[in-house]
């Protein structure tokens, strides 16, 4: 029998009265006789408590010994959780990452799964046992030694195993109710969404949605692993995240996303020739800078200008990394431009394949409100614009009424 | 080449700079060539927070989620002390029980350790790593759970681990500068002994001496490993536990023990008849009564008293599970005795086993002063008596200036 997938964060694990909650929602999937493979985070604080203690030793460190730190945070949720739903009479174990195996690549911190092996968790199924509790976030690397996923990882582990065990129903309970057309914090009349669809929910994720993180809906996505998103605080029936042919709805726009914190530099008068390009986002990439967006107009006189945005963390390293290169004499710069004080704000919508003007109407909207677009960036189903930050909730509140979105 | 075996206890982790102490005396041996094998338990006090959460779920619980849980402190503290010895450019790795392999049985909570498997570890020291850093007090059973030694573990991982390597050193870091002829805090004279044989170390450590582990001290005589056990503060040379042969101090007595708080049972007018004894003891043995002493006399028509000795806490216990004897009328006792106010003084030496008059000396300089003996025990290196609680410092302090401790 398929097994469902039930994923809880950090905020649904956060204190054993939590974990309780999360427990009788197992045991509702086990009382309709359905084997559950419950994925878990940390505790909420956890991780970043035991990253602390790593730091507290050294800014620079064996990221193999920081996984080895991080990963205990899920080994004392998921056996909590294993000895709660035992004291409900459920028929539950932990699982370490080691212990199923779920094989990833050795690169630590980031490690990609390769391989969940689902014949001990079958054998096990088989024997009786109800509930599998995984410690999420977390695996093996093929020289035995244990890997992280990376932040958000959890939601991965989730829907790696609902992939691997014939595309299991996968429900990630987190502290929102579902995906809204925006953040409702921002628009009091933002709509959940019932359906969504995963090249919708990849662009929402990536662009500071935090419902899940970017990397599970890309795999969800390509094992077409029906997702679920629903509250643990009432277990509301949410948002399914699916193909977008098993949903009727029909609309243009589903939703409108922002990132607040973000900045924009712009190097004047760049060299238009082959490499130069390669050469600064090299650079970039080698800094770890979190390089978003990338906007290079028509050039003049064989001189261009390139812009880029980043986090607003990431502006001093971003500036530096640019000035290491002009030292070097590689890179001819003529002027860098640093403004902190931008935000991102999207539109995205998989109708917008088939619909023109939506652009028009976007940047129409902004204009009647008097926000002054600094930069555009487009792909097939999303619309992003770089503002002011002070404009940011006006462009949102705009944007969600201009697309009708408060209706349903 | 041999490595040694370095100990480092909870206090001697405690603190990330505690941990960088450990790490210079590990340091140490590496510059003189010696591959190192540290094993640490977790930081002070992380045990017990740990346990916490686990009987915040339930007061009955699934022993192999417990361990589960409990194994994530030490965990932590290896890698985080591998991570500091980097940082001194030392080559150290983590190393969890299942990694080795550290092969237990399956009696989780109080496992046994099987099998050290040391090929892992002798192909890294051969590749240039300098440490391994273990995580003491755990290991793997044989279907993949993780299991757990019981309290005091890790000198147990640490015997074990010089056991398997060519009877290595094994190095005992604790907050005590080593094995003394009495507790310090109540004889002001007492010394520290350079060396002290594994069979007087043995009846010490069962006696309340909290310097050492029993299992580890029976698992180091059983593979003659050397044990020594010096000052995590000072690093000082503490004490040796050797072979009595190895080392030549002639001495009759080694030191004075002591337990502060014991009960004492009499059952009264026992049927004196074979099976009665075992009937008792079975019956305590199932409440888990951890009985100490045990003292019968000889019978007079045909009915004798037995007494028995076990912690103050067990008491409840042990007087329910007589009571449930006698209920079934398998047993018919006169009278039940409890005291719950003595307190055990031991006499330890293996020069006993070859003088006489021990005993002798011993009852008659607690006569003296006016200490009134309850119950007397001997084993071939020791002599046990209770006496009332209050008296135990004066006792204690008696016996060891009867004794001639105080001296060289």
């Amino acid at each position: 029998m398929t097994p469902v997938v039930m994923k809880f964060g950090g905020t649904s694990v956060a204190t054993i009265g939590k974990m309780q909650k999360a427990a009788r929602f197992i045991r509702q999937a086990v009382d309709d006789n359905t084997p559950v493979i419950a994925v878990v985070s940390a505790m909420a604080g956890e991780t970043n408590r035991l990253a602390e203690l790593v730091r507290s030793v050294s800014s620079v460190f064996d990221a193999r010994e920081y996984d080895n730190v991080l990963a205990t945070g899920e080994n004392v949720t998921s056996a909590l959780l294993a000895l709660i739903l035992q004291t409900m009479g459920v028929s539950a174990r932990s699982w370490q990452g080691w212990q199923v195996p779920v094989r990833t690549s050795s690169v630590h911190g980031a490690a990609r799964i390769l391989d969940i092996e689902r014949d001990r968790l079958d054998a096990r199924f088989a024997d009786g046992m109800e509930v599998a509790v995984i410690a999420g976030f977390q695996g093996v690397s093929s020289d035995g030694r244990i890997t992280t996923l990376g932040r958000g990882g959890s939601d991965l582990t989730a829907v790696a195993f609902a992939a691997a065990f014939d595309r299991a129903r996968c429900m990630i309970y987190t502290d929102v109710d579902g995906v809204f057309t925006a953040d409702p914090r921002v628009v009091k009349t933002a709509r959940k969404l019932e359906h969504i669809s995963y090249e919708e929910m990849l662009e929402l994720a990536s662009l500071g949605s935090k419902v899940l993180q970017t990397r599970s809906v890309e795999l969800a996505m390509r094992h077409r692993v029906p997702v679920h998103v629903l509250s643990s605080y009432t277990g509301q029936p949410g948002t399914y995240v699916t193909d977008e042919e098993t949903h009727m709805e029909t609309r243009t726009i589903s939703g409108i996303a922002h990132s607040r914190d973000e900045a924009k530099v712009t190097l004047q008068s760049v060299a238009d020739r082959p490499g130069i390009a390669a050469l600064i986002f090299t650079a970039l990439a080698n800094h770890d800078i979190n390089v978003d967006m990338i906007v290079q107009n028509i050039a003049e006189d064989k001189r261009t200008d390139i812009t880029f945005s980043c986090p607003v963390e990431d502006i001093a390293k971003a500036r530096s990394a640019i000035e290491l290169l002009q030292g070097r004499g590689d890179l001819n710069v003529a002027g860098l431009l640093c403004d902190e004080s931008v935000c991102k704000v999207s539109v995205v919508g998989i109708g917008m394949r088939t619909q023109s003007g939506i652009a028009a109407k976007m940047f129409a909207a902004l204009g009647r409100e008097g926000i002054n677009i600094k930069v555009i960036s487009t792909s097939e189903i999303k619309i992003s614009v770089l503002v002011d930050r002070k404009y940011m909730e006006l462009a949102v509140r705009t944007l969600h009424e201009e697309f009708g979105l408060h209706q349903k």
